[in-house]
């Protein structure tokens, strides 16, 4: 099986990473005594963690390994091994891997560094390993990786030193890194904080299994519930779209961190990986549209876990928020607004419920303050979240209080059996929470946060990427759109007039009347004036910086003066001048920037923009990957904050914002139809359900 | 002495305040014998935490309290008293105030609820504390707080439980808290993490005793090096002003948190804390341009605090950073970016000095990848910073480490010895990082954040409020312009003709050429084409959204029949017309909307925007209590994004910025003397260094 058709398994067909992750018996490579050297590592961990398969240490210098008998060859093992660990010097690893491939081993963990992360020599071994993978269907995870864990069969193909400190434990968290120390410190998190995990790979340089295939694995591991992704850049982004949008159809969140967007992260992430650095922006867009959610940190994505996990994200973003202080009630309102997050005023039902349950003192309000007499009275809390949640329009109750350690006990409790009792999660912020209280909440569904932006950052996230994936399960599938080979050479830019009448053959986004005059032409008769006349040159690119471009010309007489000038400013230029275009001049309510290109990781593109000087200053943009459909489009379009424009503003007329979608999205399949590289229309002009290319930057491709 | 006057003490002369937070001797009025009452346990606290003054329990019910002599008044203790703590229900506080007067007590702590909290009644009560307060130069703290502490001479005159789970520790930091919850979380934090504190004051309901005052006193506390604020609403904004401004000029930075940024939350607050909600924009300019830092939570306030108590601040945004994965380097460098940290690249004789240093294969570059190689080489830590050191345009090393639990110990040791070499300070970031190892580097100078993002907000806010504060330090302080009085009745607004007339008595900001023609007046002669026509009346405020604007007139007919359609506009809406404005168009570059005003809170601001549909879509505002300089003006300019548009962009002529802030520099100074409420000039049209009023609204205060 190659590596392109690896997700094309028949129904029922073990996933090829089987063997990989769910080993069922492990050879360990150059296997060493010492249980603090890498070889030696994954059989201590295996043997003090009661590993269920069998470990197979291989070493010719030795009898005995840890209390193992040892093997001298793969080979004399004389029994199935379904994965090989591999921590031998670089120039062994091939050898060791054709020695498990004539034995019958059907997956490779290389721990081995000095590959194509070191130089070319690398880089050709590496390429080695990728072809002895493709011709022998094994699958090969690294090289220059930390390995891969599995939390319930006790497979750990590691020498992480993060199992060193911790216990065990399972939990419905798995990880996919491109990087092993992100890895580690994520496995040290997830350990530590108690949150567990199921399946944890380690991609290194990823010579065959890559993040996608980890990815794709993982939402087929009934033991995966929440998937963590670092990434710092995928090569194979179709597989990786597909594996992201089977993840969100089959409900199971992903939350990832993508290094690199900055410049300075982007020069680093080239030099780390050896890989080129993929566009930041397209990650983004990639992510966003595939339903994952893209996080700063590992603290962010703990947090996002910590909700999704325990099912406690809220079912919308109305929260009613119950707080033993009136500030923090008024702090837990300001970190809401800017997030997303709203505090609907009580309604008077409730209100009315609330009052036989609160002290006398209290008025029932959203912060509502339920006062320290909750030390006297904990019972109060249970009762409280209950008339709160007579309204099913309260989507989640966010409970904030402070120490109360001497009480701590009495608080779980209360809230354990509120959780059992409402309709909605139950988030708690605990400024000084101790572990053993998280823990007990946490066992009971009950996320805890130590500050309030945590907490509100983590909803808001959660409930932003909620959304998207509604989106992705609601639609049907976007149809793989046919489209031109990618691979052709790129080819100089059209002149304008030349592109527009590539244009003419989509009729999506309409043209202006135009005429090209050329030397000596007369302006044609009846033309509709106002019209725009600008200089014709497959060499000047930006018309208008040169004063190639002159507007509101009202009459031939004016016009033959323009042309002359622009054809005078087409010799001083010393530019081949192919003519000059008049174009009738429409009016217009909106501009837009329209942009698509083929990206040589993602493909086919759109950007919409907004133009002009104020797009410059702030810019304001938006990119979708494509295929997408007219609905992907009209939300992108409401991504950017010129959407209140297209809605109309202030009395001025808005676009309609469907037919623009739709308008676009034909010119997208007809893009990626045509040999083309490149087209910008900038502006895009909108009026109404129409728009209109008032100029055009095309570069086609060469034939392939 | 009266509040008004309270930091106008003589030179060496004590503190108003040092009576209450240096009190040597504290009497407890209604003194519990058991510890966890309200009123035992300030001297259960006491007893435990050995207080090196005198207290003296007070109570007629029982000759002894908690193994003290118990007092039946306080005149029966028949020594002098400094402070007493108040507990009493609300109807006795005030007796046991006057008892304590006339006793000769200097200081009053009430905890007591139910005054201006609860209702009108309690309103009534705190004002009599006020005026004793007043009467008799004592200082009374509350009521409705939770009191004070400090932690050198042990007075816990509090019944916080955040006392109750930790041993004291004495540190640099104090705190001033407007909530008694906010103070109790904090203290448990200070206390917690080992950060200690110096002073802890709880104001309350602020009967006497406000945030402003207690600021001023922490900064003269010798022990109190950062001070932490939690403020929902000021009322003596000078006195608040005046202390934040000392604690700049005295190098004591204020750490804020305001509650109430979000609608909600205003509304919250002022529910709370039965004060008139401030106006949260100008609280945000208010801290700015006093130097103090707003940050949104408490565990944002630990991050700076750490940083600022470390003195480990960088000496600017130049950062070399060191990780022992490239991932991590690649994940810094993103948070920097955003926040204006700079990664710049390495010289080459920092490089070349950084070859031997490091393992073969590793290149010196920024971020610095040290590997994990670091595992056996601890000591090449302190080299690599030195050699990173040799540049002293590297203003900080940020170490990134993740775990290492085994060899904890010799990284902090390595850290230790190379903080004491290097010329700038080192920021570590240890994801799980152990409290042992936390401590100590934190003993060594070195703070510790978990994650990045944590790391680089920190580090980037501290940045930010030294750059304002050093500013604050090099000019002269800003000279109490006479202001014209506050307190006059507003007088409805005036007519744009009218207000302008009031502007010609200044001359920053000029007015076009314009001439009111009254009903039958015929266009004046040599009108300087093209002219605009407005509608003049007291009653039509906004003009062009009615229509009672006619732009780009060019000759006397289009003038006479646009005369003509405003009068009819006129009596279509009914209303008083004064006359049509007849005003030469001006050709600008620029246009901003300029606002002044008197907040009832604030008294004279400055508000600075972007005018017009782009300002709407996404407003661009900056906000400057007054008096201020014009270099204060030019600072908050480039506050605005579209300072980049004032500064010329693509081509675009700029703006002379120091003339225009020089120029509304006049306008502001000229605002203060006169009595108006306020001004509105939008658009303010700015060509070089003129800038002209194209519309005004002026609000005339009544004479008072």
């Amino acid at each position: 099986m190659t590596k392109e058709t690896a997700q094309a398994v028949l129904p029922g067909a073990p996933h090829r990473l089987e063997a990989l992750l769910n080993a069922r018996s492990v050879a360990v490579v150059g296997a060493s005594g010492d249980p603090a050297k890498i070889s030696g590592r994954p059989i201590a961990y295996m043997l003090e963690r009661g590993y269920q398969g069998a470990i197979y240490p291989v070493n010719p210098a030795r009898q005995e390994v840890q209390g193992l008998r040892c093997y001298p060859s793969i080979a004399a093992i004389g029994q199935a091994v379904d994965l090989a660990i591999v921590g031998t010097a670089a120039a062994h690893v091939e050898s060791a891997i054709r020695e498990g491939i004539a034995a019958g081993v059907r997956a490779f963990v290389v721990f081995s560094s000095g590959f194509a992360e070191l130089d070319e020599a690398g880089r050709a071994q590496q390429q080695r390993l990728t072809r002895l993978a493709q011709a022998h269907g094994v699958a090969i995870v690294g090289p220059n990786c930390l390995g891969i864990a599995n939390s319930r069969s006790g497979l750990l193909a590691t020498f992480t030193t993060a199992l060193e400190s911790h216990a065990m434990q399972q939990g419905g968290f798995s990880f996919v890194s491109q990087s092993g120390a992100l890895g580690a410190y994520w496995m040290d998190i997830v350990l530590r904080s108690g949150i567990g995990f199921s399946q944890w790979i380690t991609t290194g340089n990823e010579c065959d299994v890559d993040a996608a295939e980890a990815i794709d694995f993982l939402v087929g591991d009934p033991d995966t519930r929440v998937i963590g992704l670092y990434i710092e850049d995928v090569r194979r982004t179709d597989a990786f779209r597909a594996a992201l949008e089977r993840a969100a159809r089959a409900g199971k969140p992903v939350i990832a961190i993508k290094a690199g967007s900055s410049s300075a992260g982007a020069a680093a992430a080239a030099s780390h990986t050896g890989a080129l650095a993929g566009n930041d922006a397209l990650y983004d867009a990639c992510l966003l549209q595939c339903g994952a959610l893209r996080v700063p940190s590992l603290t962010a994505m703990m947090d996002a876990a910590r909700l999704l996990l325990l099912e406690a994200v809220p079912l919308g973003n109305q929260l009613a928020v119950m707080t033993v202080s009136g500030g923090a009630g008024v702090l837990i309102a300001d970190a809401c607004e800017p997030a997303g997050l709203q505090l609907p005023d009580l309604k008077p039902e409730v209100a009315e419920a609330l009052i036989p349950v609160l002290p006398s003192f209290v008025h029932p309000s959203n912060p509502l303050d339920i006062t320290g007499n909750v030390l006297q009275d904990t019972p109060m809390i249970a009762r409280t979240m209950q008339a709160l949640s007579t309204d099913k329009d309260i989507h989640g109750i966010v409970l904030f209080i402070g120490m109360m350690h001497s009480i701590a006990g009495a608080f779980v409790q209360a809230l354990s059996e509120a959780r059992r009792q409402v309709h909605c999660p139950i988030v708690v912020i605990w400024v000084g929470a101790m572990d053993g209280s998280i823990r007990a909440l946490e066992a009971a569904g009950i996320p805890v946060f130590l500050d309030i932006p945590q907490a509100t950052q983590a909803i808001a996230r959660c409930l932003q990427m909620q959304r998207t994936r509604a989106q992705i399960v609601r639609r049907a599938e976007v149809p793989a759109t046919a489209s031109a080979p990618d691979g052709g050479q790129a080819l100089p830019t059209l002149s304008e007039w030349d592109g527009k009448q590539l244009l003419t053959s989509q009729d999506d986004v309409r043209l202006p009347k135009g005429w090209l005059l050329e030397a000596g032409d007369a302006p044609p008769p009846g033309l509709p004036y106002p019209v725009v006349a600008k200089l014709q040159s497959a060499q000047l690119l930006h018309k208008s910086d040169s004063g190639g471009v002159a507007l509101g010309i009202r009459d031939d007489q004016s016009l033959r003066a323009a042309v002359a000038r622009l054809r005078e400013l087409g010799t001083e230029l010393d530019i081949p001048v192919q003519g000059v275009l008049v174009e009738q001049m429409l009016p217009f309510d909106h501009e837009l920037l329209l942009g698509l290109r083929r990206d040589p990781r993602f493909g086919p593109v759109l950007t919409l923009a907004r133009g002009g000087v104020e797009a410059e200053l702030d810019p304001d943009v938006a990119n979708l990957l494509l295929p997408a459909t007219a609905d992907d489009i009209e939300k992108m379009l409401g991504r950017l904050r010129c959407f209140k424009l297209l809605q109309g503003f202030r009395g001025k007329p808005g676009a309609d914002v469907p037919a623009l979608a739709h308008r676009i999205g034909g010119l997208c399949e007809w893009f990626m139809q045509q040999p083309l590289r490149e087209l910008e229309i900038n502006p895009l002009a909108i009026r109404g359900d129409q728009a209109w290319a008032l100029d055009a930057l095309i570069a086609p491709l060469a034939a392939t």
